[in-house]
């Protein structure tokens, strides 16, 4: 954890050049950790103590650093000393880091790296964005099954050393493909003279290469993995992904979520980080949009000016009873947005559910339009006019249970008529959902107002 | 994963009565495969099918049964059946259980079980909820560091059957302070006489037993742990909390904040499983709440009705000028409350995002003034009556850049109150700030609009 003793410490070293005990801070502490107390420092004391570390401890603090750093990092290192760094780094966090440069960058770059690298770096750069292999690793442990537990673990020892994650070994026949795996765990409590097949799990769950991130994350977090295998369509191994890159994929998403919720276009970067133009496109493109949809309801209210103009008190509730459906849409929307991103509910419950938002948009428009009859009812009558104040208490209760049943029901449909459609269902956020309603509601006002107040 | 041949073939066994087959059943699928297919069976048949299994491996699948199974499971089993199961299975998993069933029902079953797992029990139910107490595990390895690498692994061998995570083994004292760690990695490694004091990581993070699960789960995210050890206020180990707990915890509070952006009180159950009245009950709450605060959109209406009266157009964009801060204050509020929960910004950083958003404001209202000037220019001449058409389109620009400001302000400054004043940021959510510039968007339009219509 960031340590606030830790950085005058740093500075201190610096100030002193004392090279021992750089390298010292750079050994003894977590990698994160270490990051962490780095970014605190100038880009060019931040190479100081990085180039006193060995290379691969090195490559490892590197990961941990914010995008934002590591970009810093990037622009202040000559290309040799670049390409060095990246060839150590963990397959997952180089390409992870190569995708933020700029294509000539890398073309610069690879040339300078050894054959293997650099075929496993154009490998992982070549799969899709949120695929599978884009978050995928390809530092695995694996084995053939005709070995011995103890021949195993001897095998898993030499292997060790540059994989990622041991704790699962593949195994898998001449041709790669994947046809069960052992756990470490299995392997160190096995007798040494059992074979790997009589240990060895047949029944691997595991994702193609061109699966979506999301899933492999939801199946790692369903089933309790450390690490899930990814095959081709042809069932060879490819790689694996690890418990912690499906934590980042995981807050990701529900960023994303949120995100849309919220009616802004989701943000790549960190909030402080995102440039102002990015985020000023990202805000104003929805902003515009549901702005020009929000038009409809002075077309609407235009179409009604003749009755505004009769009982001038009627105009003053429009706000009150809109913003009703507005809510209650956007509760509705939220649990079923939420429910689906977490595969709590599938498209095939859509009646169910319509019927659940039914039944509680009645419970819920009942219990708003008591207040509502209440509040209206003890409206003074200097702003009343000549209106009926029980007639009026009536229409501002009805249009209220009204268009709270309204607002849940489009709430909870438009998610599932969008995930029917192939949309995210996120687009019909809390904004989106209440612009819809806030046009229609004031339709549904003035058509209630008009049976009572016989304003024709 | 959920495979849709075999719960046909399930109820072939169960026709057959094929016992030989349902205890395979259990046995060679993964424990989450093999509860998600029994959760399409009848309450009785699904107990048949488990009955065939050993007692672990029946309590591994109870595990991943979603709690409403799990609780019809525990309806229809008598007490001593009951106790066994939840003696065997794991202590977070059965903790949780115990969690959601009657204190009285507790005590019938306490008694029935072993005197280790009752302490056990007793001490983890004993940790208020969202503490790392509540989610952590008591199966965990350890060492003392006087050992060898060699003898560590034979103890390991020992410990392993009744370990939930065998992977990082904790270094412990006499006294059980928690003084290093070594991984199973390292451990294998290493040469079996090398000492265990030469090769464990002194450097341990860990959590204090009181802490919020949050924060453990966020430090196990940062850096990249499969678990974490958790101590007591002497650091002593009591505990540990895996990866698969933390995807939980930061799923479900990823959900609360999703659920209170959308104004609804956070579920505890899932969408489908929740009863009808709490659901009402939580939905309810905040739409009173946001429908009595809005109820003052009206008083400040009230306040213009002579304005009205006299430029009737004035009352017709009313919504529209008042949505644009309720979805300008949404985005900000969104983008704020995200970012403070991710850690990607901190309180310390008020004065730096306030201004951002300050120059975001402006930028995002005269976008918007822009198209609501051309907008308002082109009304029709039947509807603006007496009014000028270029006056009232420059009320209606300044309106929203004004209102579009002010949202983004309170939409971003209220988040950073609520959690300086120690309140869930989340609170401050979109319908709440959409309310609060409601209100306050009519005083700035009609305050606009009278300077330029001479309305006094």
């Amino acid at each position: 954890m960031f340590d606030p003793l830790l950085l005058p410490e740093l500075r201190e070293m610096l100030i002193e050049d004392d090279s021992p005990a750089m390298r010292e801070f750079c050994a003894v502490f977590h990698a994160g950790v270490v990051a962490e107390n780095l970014e605190g420092l100038p880009v060019a004391d931040c190479w100081r103590v990085l180039s006193q570390a060995d290379g691969r401890r090195r490559a490892e603090v590197f990961a941990y650093f914010s995008r934002a750093r590591q970009m810093e990092l990037v622009a202040t290192i000559d290309k040799p000393h670049l390409s060095a760094l990246i060839e150590v780094m963990a397959p997952d966090d180089r390409v992870s880091l190569l995708k933020n440069m700029e294509a000539s960058q890398i073309d610069v770059l690879l040339p300078l790296m050894a054959q293997a690298e650099r075929d496993d770096i154009r490998k992982l750069l070549s799969y899709p964005d949120h695929s599978a292999g884009s978050i995928m690793t390809t530092e695995y442990a694996t084995l053939h099954s005709d070995v011995t537990a103890g021949v195993a673990l001897a095998q898993l020892r030499t292997q060790a050393p540059n994989r990622k994650l041991i704790y699962y070994i593949y195994v898998i026949d001449e041709a790669r493909h994947l046809i069960g795996f052992v756990s470490l765990r299995k392997l160190i409590l096995a007798k040494p003279e059992t074979p790997i097949s009589d240990i060895m799990d047949r029944d691997v769950i595991c994702v193609r290469v061109d699966e979506d991130q999301e899933l492999v994350a939801r199946k790692i977090a369903r089933y309790d993995f450390i690490a899930m295998p990814v095959v081709d369509d042809q069932n060879r191994l490819v790689g694996i992904v690890t418990h912690d890159d499906v934590l980042d994929v995981l807050q990701q998403e529900a960023t994303e979520d949120v995100h849309r919720m919220g009616g802004v276009e989701p943000l790549t970067d960190q909030y402080l980080e995102s440039s102002f133009v990015t985020l000023w496109r990202k805000r104003a493109m929805w902003l515009s949009v549901l702005f020009l949809a929000e038009v409809f309801t002075f077309t609407a209210l235009a179409h009604f000016e003749n009755e505004i103009a009769k009982v001038v008190a009627l105009s003053l509730f429009v706000p009150l009873c809109i913003s009703t459906g507005g809510n209650s849409g956007s509760q509705a929307a939220t649990l079923i947005c939420r429910a689906l991103a977490l595969g709590q509910i599938r498209l095939g419950d859509w009646a169910r559910v319509i019927w659940h938002e039914f039944v509680m948009g009645i419970a819920l428009g009942l219990t708003l339009g008591a207040i509502a009859f209440v509040r209206a009812y003890f409206t003074s009558e200097k702003v009343l006019g000549t209106a009926d104040p029980v007639l009026l208490a009536a229409v501002i209760a009805q249009t209220v249970a009204a268009i709270c049943l309204w607002g849940t029901l489009v709430g909870s449909a438009l998610p599932l008529i969008f995930k029917r459609l192939g949309i995210d269902p996120g687009i019909a956020s809390s904004p989106f959902v209440a612009t819809f309603v806030d046009v229609t509601g004031i339709v549904i006002y003035f058509s209630i107002a008009k049976v009572y107040l016989n304003l024709g």
